[in-house]
């Protein structure tokens, strides 16, 4: 298996996109990562996205997006798990490169949310969830992950102000990030005060929907000349796991079993023990999904993710800083793009190129991408050389 | 890059399943592909699907289906490139075990399309063709396959019954696989008189919609023991190539040039020529398509696939037989499926293990899975060890 290193970046702006298509925010992305690569072309092309069939009208983006930037004729297909399609694009990528498919991949995450009307997009997110056990009882994908938040307050006797820490933090680093959809810091006393969408979820425990896509160059790192302009940044850790989708079929709900895996297996990778990662871009499409991934990869005793916030640890400068550009929760979550969003922050930060919230001395940082609530989660680990 | 071996095959007869759903077709393809690989357990799941989020109402069909057979915590996620969804679920599955990232896959490609009504269906279906330049027209993807097929008429002076031996081989072959949708001959006359769909593609040149799955098991070829009960069957080659997805943006609408270059990449990575390939499970969704697939793959020249036909060398016992066990025509075409049933039924003629239309001697046999009009192709060679 080939050393695999990140070389190109790009990304747009994560807004309500009316001007621009799903192609043209893929492409927008793939430029900037291919310019960013020194490249003029690459072979392949894998797009992570999950809902361009309904809520774009267009499947099989692979061809679609390859065409209009330029690589047609490209191998090109479209991956997907839920929130976590975009970190499947990446290890599909990694997978061709590593293999010695391809010399040159280029992953993209993309989603254009927008094109759909407000309802639909929640029955679009709801087939996330388990269209047997769980929409077909009209349940939506906020109300269990409020349920869960519920059951996780009861059973560690945490208070709704435990769980500030999080979104403040997010929203202050997300004012440094201007490609994040909120650039705007908030107070805990907003926090508290925020809108109820499904108790005890209120607005601020939830990440926005948006337009946007974010990209990178991959190639192996023993092709790699002398002169790259950038940091080089190789791939140490890559790992998937799955769960079951319905929440209530887990025999512990208030525990990631999928990131457990996925982590243990991600640290193994790479030799290493939560203790080496020096940030974490964490899957906060809800705050208690924040709670949950720190406890589950090995961060935070069980029902101790929350104290970890309390302490500051995940502040930029912090033990374990989190959401370093914004999270989900600031940057904003359009799904089959989110994953790789947080692969391009941990490079920027791993480059050294993060404006405000540098994390100084970053060498090892992860990444993780959960799909559904909890169902699908992908780790990586990356590395500055 | 380790060399890869199919060691089991799993399918369903393809038929309108109304007592199955989606994962009951999935899970017993996959439970008879590891049963006969002699496994009890395989490491990470690729799913290849086109239409579940909307027709089946479920996204991430990874965790879904893994959970369902037994795989719960395994690596899984789906490919998507519309109707060649399932090679490109094959191709990614080859990736991860070739890379060393696993020691076991099961790839599986799975539709189940009667969940739908009818005239959702056909809408669709037409997501595989360019929302923007074609769909929005209102063109549907019959009607693009019969322009197609009426310039092919045009250009190269053929009359309908040119095309009629595509369908009665292929009908004719179906007769003997008990997983086909069809197991009926019928007669070129039938074929002449049957009822026009979108002039001049008729009832018979188009392939029938199904709900069905169809699953293998990878392997690197070092892990293999001496014991194996079939024989072994490897990989000697995969390649995808893209085209525009809309037809009128090519500047040669007859030619798929993503066959001809995922063709030509596979003969490269083989060492062989197309005279070497004992047979070829092509992609017959319309009988044009089987025309155009067979002259960009180098086995007749542009404008000459009825001639090969005519002249029988796609019959089982010809030079090139195609749709040996009844081909998208008559065996049918659950479209994220359909690749997948192609290297099935490649991996029986390799092992000898054929009822009726069994090819004699294979060793060496091609299958091509088409997304979209030509849009996304993906060639695979396979080999008796």
């Amino acid at each position: 298996m080939r050393e695999v290193a990140v070389i190109g970046i790009g990304q747009t702006k994560i807004d309500e996109h009316w001007d621009k298509s799903l192609k043209d925010l893929a492409g927008y992305a793939i430029l900037d990562a291919v310019k960013d690569a020194g490249l003029n072309q690459v072979e392949a092309l894998y797009v992570g996205n999950m809902m361009s069939a309904s809520a774009n009208h267009q499947a099989q983006l692979g061809a679609y997006i390859a065409d209009w930037v330029g690589l047609r004729y490209a191998e090109s297909f479209k991956l997907e798990s839920a929130c976590s399609s975009g970190a499947a694009a990446f290890r599909t990528g990694l997978l061709a490169v590593a293999s010695g498919a391809v010399d040159t991949a280029v992953a993209v995450g993309v989603e254009k949310m927008t094109d759909s009307p407000g309802n639909e997009i929640t029955a679009e997110l709801a087939t996330a969830a388990d269209s047997d056990w769980e929409i077909a009882q009209g349940i939506s994908f906020v109300a269990l992950n409020a349920l869960i938040m519920q059951r996780y307050m009861y059973e560690y006797g945490w208070t709704k102000n435990a769980f500030a820490p999080f979104s403040v933090n997010a929203h202050a680093n997300g004012v440094h990030n201007p490609y994040a959809r909120f650039q705007k810091a908030i107070t805990e006393q907003q926090y508290l005060n925020a809108g109820m969408i499904n108790d005890p979820i209120n607005l601020l425990d939830a990440s926005p929907i948006g337009d946007g896509a974010a990209a990178v160059v991959m190639v192996p790192l023993e092709k790699l000349g002398p002169s790259s302009a950038n940091p080089v940044v190789k791939i140490i850790a890559s790992a998937a796991a799955t769960d079951t989708i319905a929440v209530h079929h887990r025999k512990a709900p208030l525990w990631l079993k999928a990131a457990e895996i996925s982590s243990k297996k991600a640290y193994s990778q790479a030799g290493i023990s939560p203790e080496d990662i020096d940030f974490f871009e964490a899957h906060d499409a809800f705050s208690i999904m924040a709670a949950l991934s720190l406890e589950a990869s090995g961060f935070a005793e069980p029902g101790q993710g929350p104290k970890l916030a309390l302490d500051g640890a995940i502040l930029p400068t912090g033990k374990i800083p989190i959401a370093t550009r914004g999270g989900l929760k600031a940057r904003g979550h359009p799904v089959g793009a989110t994953g790789m969003y947080q692969l391009v922050e941990v490079v920027q930060q791993l480059r050294q190129q993060v404006n405000g919230t540098q994390i100084e001395n970053a060498r090892i940082g992860m990444a993780q991408n959960i799909g559904g609530s909890g169902s699908n989660i992908i780790t990586h680990i990356l590395q500055r050389v």
